[in-house]
């Protein structure tokens, strides 16, 4: 029951899309992210996934809908099954909430995916 | 798929210790709500509560750990059972992420508990 502080958390990586784990609760963890430029397409077949942009400006791009364009304090939902490609521009930070059964690629297996997340 | 200005949302009400309900994913809901000095004691038995503050200070009280004591970009989690208080000091926004089956006054029947939360 210690308080997290965010900027505190993100100020101890630099690594881009690779989401950092900072508390747990209910299945669901909520995880710190810095992104830089264009993701990998991808769903999550059975998890919504809430983006929270901290800083910077994150547009998501989706195959049937406008764009979200989000900058500090908006979030947006990404339902589940909804392919989506996170892109920003130049660069964000994010948290994510999300089930901690998540994988950050969805069921897309690239080269940026990361198996055992990092813990802050 | 709409961005949500979480800004935007805090200035359509005034009520204080009213969760309004601003998002679902998962099981879970987004809430935003503005406090302003004690709440009640009360516990969930079976729901973790995330506490993100936005703006102001809080502090929340535990019968047997040191209060957490938050600003802005700082969360908690009180995990489910845990008998707590939030104190607004003198006032604060927040944001709360619970499964939506959280009563905000958990089982304290209070004359401050809302039981349809409205939405945004």
């Amino acid at each position: 029951m210690t308080p997290i502080d965010l900027a505190a958390k993100l100020s101890q990586f630099d690594a881009t899309w690779t989401p950092h784990v900072v508390a747990d609760l209910n299945g669901q963890q909520v995880k710190l992210a810095k992104l830089e430029g264009a993701f990998v397409w991808h769903d999550h077949a059975d998890e919504d996934e809430l983006f929270w942009v901290v800083s910077g400006r994150l547009r998501i791009e989706f195959r049937d809908a406008p764009d979200a364009v989000l900058g500090p304090g908006q979030i947006v939902v990404v339902p589940r099954g909804v392919e989506h490609r996170p892109v920003a521009e130049p660069t964000a930070e994010v948290v994510l909430f999300e089930p901690a059964t998540t994988k950050h690629t969805g069921d897309v297996d690239s080269e940026r995916t990361v198996r055992d997340l990092p813990r802050l």
